[in-house]
């Protein structure tokens, strides 16, 4: 399968670079990525107050800012690297984009996310570009998906340690009109061995509506084993 | 928020078109788009190989490829705008494209759906390119409950009507390799009143793999009732 990837990786036409990617090194160079979770001028004026407000309650090791890259490298997920990946499988890796930063800026997730350690808390301000359109006008149900999955994820993994999603059940309740911004507020609710019980909300800046609301559950990876060896 | 997404539009940098978007048109120009269900230079062989199966089995009409386009025009959807859409929404439309389409060509979801009327049953055929990645080496639950969503929404809008996902469970079982082609399968089971009840797996092309599960609940729109007058 990974031959085909790097046939795809070839397709004619395929983009080479995009802004943001970071520099690659082919030597000892010092690979520099873009943290794409700081502002750019397609963020809204709403999504930008958001963040500002945030940033302030930084200040006192309340709450954290927490970086996000298009790429793994050495430092993110370094353990998961070590620990679970089959070697033949990070051959394509370096190739990969995360799903939720492989837009160009505005077009798709726009999104910066706050950890509080405390209350176990992930709060992320989502502005949804004109490319995450499902039903004309509105979301997709999809890309929701994709936030609640990744701010849940990273509450668990903030929480408990490395782990993957076993279950993700969401209510949409009322659909997200395409680029508003919206908040998605997660949190930690019980722990159970390896099960990391992590439940979500959806709702606009004004909190008035509440879009969609999910529980997940995740379970902590077991170093003993490869993902590829469960196969 | 139509303002916000205009400006978003505007942004310095962000690409004035894609291969594959539709020609504009401004004036009488007739509108050409592309199908992307059809197969490109970045299709492996195990899609190439499933889209030409299933092309066969659509001589006898018992199934039908289902077409499909980065932007809703005319003939799609055209029900849903005309009957659900709030009228300040369509402003922004134009600009926007299908989440599952707004890819280059093999970076992101490359797929192409069958539907057999007498079993009310979509099948998805799926190859998942390097920009949805989640953990390294993995496809990102996200785009697996994208096309989930997808494929069971197209179930349930070609079986009763159009609908919106109310609810969507998953059950992610074994992580799928980045770059690999899945099957997703799907099935209306129910329908109680504007209910539909759908359900769906993805397996590895061999089946030997089963991949996730989910069951997904929409709700048939009510024509008396815009999206936007519920809010």
């Amino acid at each position: 399968m990974l031959r085909s990837c790097a046939a795809l990786l070839r397709t004619p036409g395929a983009p080479r670079g995009r802004p943001g990617a970071p520099r690659r090194s082919f030597s000892s160079e010092k690979v520099v990525q873009k943290d794409c979770a700081l502002p750019n001028p397609s963020w809204s004026k709403d999504l930008r107050l958001l963040f500002d407000q945030f940033m302030k309650k930084c200040e006192d090791g309340s709450w954290k800012r927490l970086p996000s890259y298009k790429q793994f490298f050495s430092k993110t997920f370094q353990g998961f690297q070590t620990l679970y990946l089959d070697p033949s499988l990070v051959k394509g890796e370096e190739h990969a984009q995360l799903f939720t930063r492989s837009f160009e800026d505005g077009l798709g997730f726009e999104y910066v996310m706050f950890y509080n350690d405390a209350e176990k808390r992930v709060l992320c301000f989502l502005q949804v570009g004109p490319h995450l359109q499902g039903a004309p006008g509105f979301v997709h149900g999809g890309a929701i998906a994709t936030m609640m999955d990744s701010t849940t994820g990273t509450c668990a993994c903030r929480a408990g340690g490395i782990a993957m999603t076993a279950n993700l059940n969401i209510n949409f309740k009322r659909p997200i009109p395409l680029c508003s911004v919206v908040v998605i507020d997660s949190q930690l609710d019980k722990v159970e061995g390896r099960k990391l019980f992590v439940s979500c909300n959806v709702r606009s800046v004004d909190e008035k509506t509440l879009h969609s609301e999910a529980s997940a559950l995740f379970i902590k990876l077991d170093p003993d084993k490869s993902l590829r060896k469960k196969r």
